[in-house]
């Protein structure tokens, strides 16, 4: 190997719009080309722009994400064409190393807008916040959210091969059939494709055109491929299993986080930065029949923040909301209780609601699906680790309401 | 100390019809007569009957389970009167050991039909089944499942503090409400009060009487007390916060289970078992407000079986269900799928669905809720250890399907 | 298996002397009779006094750990006939639970006086000293060492198959050797056979002589098979390989230790309780030389304590010794000065120098060669688990001298 | 913060040699003038050389490794000025990252020569052998040594405060006093002072000879002030507390490790590496006598790779050497022959025994000090966790011995 660095497959530059970058791209379409090649078995670098294509600023205000455009977000890097991936075969992404970029050692955390993205608790906590995370090494703190000190589990939110134009269109379709059934709601509930701030890569205006009017959001993880799936273990170390659905697999990967709790309830809840990640790709001919996959599967790596089992406090809920309506089995409105649960017992603290709305968002807590059988509660729990915290939580703990000052508002 | 071992609060007695039992009861509700008292900071053993209290035979038929009276099960050790516990005060339960009654080494799992209590994916699994395991030690193994050994995350399904009039009321309220709401679908979505097979504990006849009318069902754990929350981790070395609703907190534990999956899928899922804890009790005066509870918390032991991370695969689903139906951020649909996805990666090595099934359910499963905000997508993960199989199951392993025989069926 | 408990291969009978108990030994030597049978892949149970052999009471004196019979010590349960296993073989016994008598939930831990016995830093702490543990459920605390609690890390310190006549010849001549090197230090350097108190089983006097005459003291552990190993992570789920020299293999254990720190420093110093150990013995054929095996191998079970590594405070100790004399590569001087720091350390917080010396014997304590190549310092490391402490010891946290009492004293 | 990246308080220069880079140096002596000031609370980035010096090169020859100068290694970058720092303070030190230089991602580990700096088990491998590690982020692997591959437990080596002059005269005095005492030995014992080569950074040329006549050689770790203590788990994250010794602390830091195992046993037996480490300096007032340090102190991180501890092989040692000879509780002698135990082991596979010894030290092993008080034998054990093998290493697994070519050896 001699004294030669990993090649880089793609860089950004963080001067410049997201939107002129043609290595860049913002929806899933089998049509938009390819930004690079890489080799069956090899090691690259490749390099992201953060998640708001770098519309939040290391600010006190939370204006940015009140105002955030939704349509210029999420630009993933890519895609790739891995040289002998065919549809049927897995490809197999091991994430040797994830970053933040050496000159931008910071990222955020928000709180969107009820009227502008939302998020799991919108209901209680409509409003835009905000917390700038400073990164020392492997630890991250927050100005806004003092108090707190952590190891960050860090990992791309979105990695994911091209849809073939079959799956695009199934997509759109139960996404589409989804939008009209939930219509009379006040909410959105799926976003579909739209021409507005497309950006297609390198793509000539025709096809761009069609990757507008077609082209997949990425907003959710979808079950074909993965995409944004937002999870928090897929860190250093991890392998992950991505089925091929076109011929040289389009690889794209974004979105990448300094750290995120399980859930990610703010929306924009992990912490978002620009940087670069090392990945090895392999591929697996006819590994989606060898494995029957229909879903990407992963297997973590060894390197994980381990604070022992004792020292979390896990808070339980149940599928029964603020209002005393009793839900069928809903893990979702558990999973909301549970939250809230936490919020409840850490503002005795000091804390101002949405700084531990933003920190159970980022911080490594543990969502679990405890009970999904006792009809008709479903119980879900959340487990806090006591030692990211600089004074001690414990139930046994004496409180002493400390002035945490708050996180960033939008004026 | 000298040569004494710690006091029984309470024995059952394996020969005899649970319903026969004073110190045993079926239903939450205030009134049901203290089996003992406890003083405050006392550690005691308290004996536990199984599930369903010795309706299930080791045997190789699932006739038993199929057959069940559900109107039998659950038979709960207590209430138990602490001393000074009152309404407002927190009670603090150390979990200090759980073990199988020294006669009686051996546990179930069991499917249960459609027909007759269901299970998490009892659209796809309507059938009758059950595994018998074999505890030796810390380890279980199973003649039905072959192939899988593991050491059980011990720990007890129910645990709780008895209602208030109030409370209960409540209960029985929302849990109405919900059944009517939802008279129109053909499955049961709650369970109401019922005086068949009401046990009581040493109640008379009149209390007896209106136990059954009122008392709330054992079946699901509810926010109020925790009660059936069937949570994996709350095994050896927990410390549970416990609200008390009445004078002298009226505690009861049952429910015990060898090892558990999160969700506990299949409904009788656990490894269910006759056994005995131990447990310190003590008194948090003016805990519930002094931590802002509303619901239970609890923390883990130290002694949970540790596999390191990079021995999992984990499996990802998301709310989109079989059918191709897209369904708005449900978690509880996501987990389906998510199960679905690691039954249809085991069976290539020759198991039989329903025995992954019971195997999900009972094995030291991670399920978490990786992402809850990308719309429409709910993305739940399900963590598989490798290290229960006494094959190579990981995804770079050449498959032999290996001949695993079956579970018991019913006839 | 029914509703059957597992099978007892021995008991034993606290009221009644080791020494006239059957089942029990204190020599290895080919010649003991053997105590009974067990099966290849059998599980069975077995009983074991204490260390001592019930010498040591519960109550506030060390005098019965100053005036200690060391010739009457270390009774081990066995050996067992294990059908099928032949010398050359490998043992394979699965450690599936190792827990208290019911009846006598309590241990202790001793510093044995200079003058009997002695310990790892007996030039510094040469008077005899106790702490009584009792056992509630997996955790341990003791009235003579107050503000720690700790789940125990439950073990066997001694087990092994016996040495065939060859073998029990060299033990002999090797450690006679280094009596005779050592004849001028004032110290024992090894303890030569002896009949004195010699129990060898259900042997006649004919062989009793001879194994009084011949037969290995328990004290060491020897390569060739293992015996007092002390390694206090051979706790439960652990897999032990031992070979196997003599027909039937002729296997015994005893010693259990409800926890022990590494190195076991004041030589007493697991915390020593009667009790009983689940084991499953397979016989691997040929064993020894597929696995090119000259000494005991060993893997752990899956659920030691768990504290996360940053929860663990390390000293750091170096072969230069307190008289500030420089010793060449030696870790045994650098883990006596690695202890001296933890006991300097502690100290601090209100403890007695022989409370700290009792604790580092027995509780989870992580004893590490760190460096053994940087002439002329060996550095080796000592962890301490913060979490056994009911108040704060980190550095960072403000030393507030608590009244800790003191340990059982001599009169 | 905004977007600037941290400051490097030192850089270096691979092009040019050493021993012409004034903030480096290579001895331990309080006149070595200052590299730079940081300030109290300061984060930065500190680049280092190899251990080396850049003597070994990434080729398939140990000639280098044989006929490296012993007299030009261990060039440490500062000493720094912390600001505040006097002498009875300690200087905690945050350990926020460690990475290999970008442009340089691979190191190597050696066998040194039993002529030329020798190893622990010199007596059995006296020849020169090498292997090159290339590094794909968090993980490295080696074509010297096919079938392992593992995350690296980075780290630094060497860091420490400068001795006072009175802690100098006394290293010197008292391994003076060794070498004389062991000046019929035919090895080196320690390394005294010596003029050749040394390098005192920018310091004069009076200056320099002093620091040549009674500056401390860097090889061993020393009590008064940690130095080369080569401790694995001195990882990322970890915390550590260092004695002050001199006005302004003058600490320098060193011997960057991409991974290393107890022991760290074939001398040059980390994966040695030119890097970059950032730290966090925090100055503890008084703070030697408050913490009652006389030696450094650590917390490690809670990033340590976890493999679970059933997936290690514990490999048992005693104090009787490979000739037969009992030692007296010599726990050096027990060490060495931990290590033969796992080589036997290992050598099954169709690794050549140099691999092995290479392996050992610099994987991630764990070696304990089991028992320290069972005489005559010291009992250690070494723990090599089976998932770096890209194959089974379990006993119970078939051995095929493989094609696995050798090291790098000298010609």
């Amino acid at each position: 190997m001699g004294k030669e660095g990993l090649r880089y497959a793609a860089k950004v530059d963080l001067e410049k719009p997201a939107a002129e970058q043609p290595q860049l791209h913002n929806r899933w379409h089998p049509d938009v080309p390819f930004a690079g090649k890489i080799k069956n078995n090899e090691v690259v670098k490749i390099q992201c722009v953060d998640w708001t294509g770098g519309q939040i600023g290391n600010n006190d205000s939370a204006n940015d994400v009140r105002d955030v455009d939704l349509t210029k977000i999420h630009y993933l890097t890519g895609p790739f064409e891995i040289e002998t991936a065919e549809p049927g075969d897995i490809l197999l992404v091991e994430i040797q190393d994830v970053q933040p970029l050496q000159d931008q050692p910071w990222g955020f955390t928000g709180v969107f807008p009820k009227t502008n993205g939302g998020g799991f608790l919108d209901e209680l906590y409509p409003d835009a916040a905000k917390a700038i995370w400073d990164f020392e090494g492997i630890f991250c703190s927050s100005r806004h959210i003092p108090g707190v000190r952590f190891a960050g589990l860090i990992h791309p939110g979105i990695l994911g091969c091209a849809p073939s134009a079959e799956i695009l269109a199934e997509w759109n379709r139960r996404e589409a059939e989804l939008i009209t059934a939930c219509a009379h709601l006040d909410r959105d509930v799926a976003i579909p494709p739209t021409p507005q701030n497309v950006h297609a890569g390198s793509a000539d205006a025709a096809i761009k055109e069609k990757v507008g009017r077609e082209g997949a959001r990425t907003i959710p993880g979808r079950p074909e491929h993965g995409g944004n799936c937002d999870i928090k273990n897929l860190s250093r170390g991890s392998k992950v299993y991505l089925p091929v659905h076109v011929q040289g697999a389009k690889f794209s990967v974004g979105d990448l986080h300094f750290s995120q709790g399980d859930g990610e309830i703010s929306f924009c809840g992990a912490i978002e930065m620009a940087g670069e990640i090392t990945l090895k790709f392999s591929v697996m001919k006819g590994g989606m029949s060898k494995l029957g996959l229909k879903s990407p599967i992963y297997m973590p790596g060894p390197v994980e923040p381990q604070f022992g089992p004792g020292r979390y406090i896990y808070f339980e809920g149940f599928s029964v909301d603020e209002h005393g309506k009793q839900h069928y089995m809903d893990a979702t409105v558990a999973y909301r209780q549970t939250c809230l649960r936490a919020i409840e017992y850490l503002r005795r603290f000091g804390y101002d609601d949405y700084q531990i709305y933003l920190l159970l968002s980022c911080a490594p807590v543990q969502g679990h699906l405890a009970g999904m059988v006792d009809i008709p509660n479903a119980c879900t729990t959340l487990g806090v680790p006591m030692d990211i915290f600089e004074f001690d939580i414990s139930p046994g703990a004496e409180v002493k309401k400390l002035d945490l000052g708050c996180c960033a508002k939008a004026s």
